[in-house]
């Protein structure tokens, strides 16, 4: 008997017989014995209308001028979806409240459109809990020290229900979305991609970060800060299996790491053909290059991901780095028009044709070899690797597009991933 | 320069272009030097479409059980539409922000589904007011004294337009609708019909009670109460007109009395034909029999209109009543088993084909003769009068609702309702 949190996303609140589908399942936590929070999104499309009309009224009005009427406006799905969900629960039975973020108060910074949670009472929730009722909490949104409303921007509802969940130091927060759970690698590339029973919120993050879309990486970050163990897992199950089962499905993001469990050398694999790549070519190697260069990049609202800077050689070096696809032309602009001329560079060139890919597993830490291993296995198919960039659990690789999912492919056979976890010999 | 108070329905705020347009409306009159506040009403079909999905939930979901989650829902209707106006103002270069009912706040008691207005706070509004900004204050709804959201039930936009000015003490709130304002009587009955330029507010509280549907009956209660000088107009003439034309228009509901203006004896001519007619026959003329009957009426939660107690005859009287036409079966069924053996009255008798014509006007009180004109005028259309009610500035008569039109029409005519108001000889 705990205090379990439960988020559910637009597409699982889509329909009255969703809704009503989501109230089956919290109720039958509820009468297990859980006190039980639910904090759902807006039913799916209906953000997308609220903000198509104001585009119509304002086609300007994405910028941040309208940030607050935006908020105000935006706020009004989720507060609807979580009013039906208390009324479904309601009729099968369940004495059930819905709050907005103003009414708990989830309490925000002044950021329109992309707020911040800097705090949440949990005061009016735990009394409504304690007088047995279930308490929905609308998901994505909050209010500002004036007292406007605000919301966290898109995914934010997982934000929220980890949030809620570290207020209340709830057991555990059960994300229902539409897939059952983290994979070693998107089965759509790999078939036999499995789903990981475990992953590490560390691992979690760089996944979420290397572009995994399971998860808002926000929310795994505030899952780490607050220690909130996190559970992905489907909302397409039935309603009616058993609690026990359906509790142990899907996977968690744990920040426990002294657990005593077998952990693979590495946890999965992430790929993302978002990016292109940009060098500039003989700069002069001194003091400040990067600096130079990254600095216009950076003032242009361009985020840069992947950097690398070679050993100079006969006093110039080569310094290359990758930049969303997006953003490509306009950064590879910049760079020959304000970098070139003043660096005396001797060129810039771009390739948008490539993608990362990236093997991450909290084992690599003890692990040595790991990045030599996918490096050989790389070479073993003949893939040219063209960037290298490393963190503590992860090593990226940046090639060209087309070796992409043989990349993946192979190392997710060289890394046993399809193998099931408690089998593999370290 | 004034503070105003423009109050829209639903119709008026339908669809991108009509907000644009009350934008448009809104921006003449703010940079005409006016401080403008305005009430919207959710977007035409958004409420129908929310309880709509809230009843596929729970299909006895319009109880009170329910209340308070369908107040969160409903109010999320105009809180969008608050929002859209706000951002179509800040495309015309106008400054605005949005209110919704808890932000003033509006306060109101906790009767969920068809809260009434305690108090308002006018100190943001007004200091958003002095920022030069317009102030867009979301109609129907309010905050209860725990913190929860309620609506004031339908049409209850129009009240917290007439609550919001009274609080700001506005120099006028204009009710943009889509009539150009109070008639004479119905022009679908009367193509003679006349717009009134002048109409008192106990007249259109009569018109209102008396089925003319231009106002809610509540916020005309609360103009009266508070003295908030009301004004019906158009939301369809062009938002370009000039503003001193559109100031004068539709119909201003006054509560001055000592004007010096000409009055007409009638002001308009209200019709209803949603009524049925009991009685009960026969009846032992004893104190008490009035309540012994109405008290049955009334344990069943409906409503009487028109009451007659004829002058007893021989100890016995005839006791005749009209209802709702929805309630008349129920009303005929219950007198019949539980009053009828009771008290010993010969015979129940009903009919709900009968009609109830009043002739309203604030110069009755100082004109005598007036009653008796209309009872001359059924009496030469040879219509006969079932029942006569009467208040110091309304004649009822029930009659048969065939001749309904026809005595709309003669009364009309016999008023010289289809005469300019000054050109009538007193």
């Amino acid at each position: 008997m705990a205090l379990i949190v439960h988020k559910y996303g637009g597409t699982s609140m889509g329909s009255t017989e969703r809704i009503s589908n989501v109230a089956k399942r919290v109720a039958k936590w509820h009468r297990a014995g859980h006190q039980m929070v639910v904090v759902p999104s807006a039913m799916s499309g209906e953000t997308n209308r609220l903000l198509g009309l104001a585009k119509e009224l304002a086609p300007s009005s994405m910028g941040n001028a309208y940030g607050r009427e935006l908020d105000m406006l935006a706020a009004t799905g989720e507060q609807a979806s979580s009013a039906l969900l208390a009324i479904a629960l309601q009729a099968e039975g369940v004495d059930a409240v819905s709050f907005a973020g103003w009414q708990v108060p989830i309490k925000t910074n002044s950021a329109f459109t992309k707020a911040r949670i800097e705090s949440i009472d949990d005061e009016r929730v735990r009394a409504e809990l304690n007088a047995g009722k279930v308490v929905i909490v609308t998901g994505f949104q909050g209010i500002d020290p004036d007292g406007h409303i605000t919301t966290l921007g898109r995914g934010g509802s997982d934000t929220s229900a980890v949030a809620v969940a570290a207020a209340l130091k709830a057991a555990e927060c059960l994300i229902y979305t539409d897939v059952d759970g983290v994979y070693t690698t998107d089965p759509r590339v790999v078939p036999e991609a499995r789903r990981l029973p475990l992953v590490s919120f560390e691992e979690m993050l760089e996944m979420a970060s290397l572009g995994s879309k399971v998860l808002q990486i926000r929310s795994v970050e505030f899952a780490g800060k607050y220690k909130v163990p996190l559970r992905v897992l489907s909302s397409f199950t039935p309603w009616d299996i058993d609690l026990t089962e359906e509790a142990a499905s899907g996977t968690l993001i744990t920040f426990e790491e002294d657990e005593d469990m077998e952990r693979a050398v590495v946890s999965g694999i992430a790929f993302n053909r978002d990016e292109a790549k940009i060098a500039v070519l003989g700069v002069p190697d001194t003091p400040g290059i990067a600096y130079q260069i990254l600095g216009v990049v950076a003032d242009a609202n361009i985020e840069v991901d992947v950097i690398i800077q070679n050993v100079g050689k006969e006093g110039k070096t080569d310094f290359s780095f990758t930049v969303h696809r997006n953003d490509f032309q306009k950064a590879l602009d910049l760079l020959k028009t304000e970098v070139l001329p003043k660096l005396g560079a001797s060129e810039v060139v771009g390739d948008a044709r490539i993608c990362k890919v990236s093997i991450v597993g909290i084992g690599m830490r003890s692990h040595v070899g790991v990045a030599s291993r996918m490096f050989k296995c790389m070479s073993d198919e003949g893939i040219n690797i063209q960037m290298i960039s490393t963190s503590e659990i992860k090593t990226s690789v940046v090639i060209d597009e087309k070796y992409m999912e043989l990349a993946v492919r192979s190392l997710h056979r060289e890394f046993e991933l399809d193998q099931p976890v408690d089998t593999i010999a370290e």
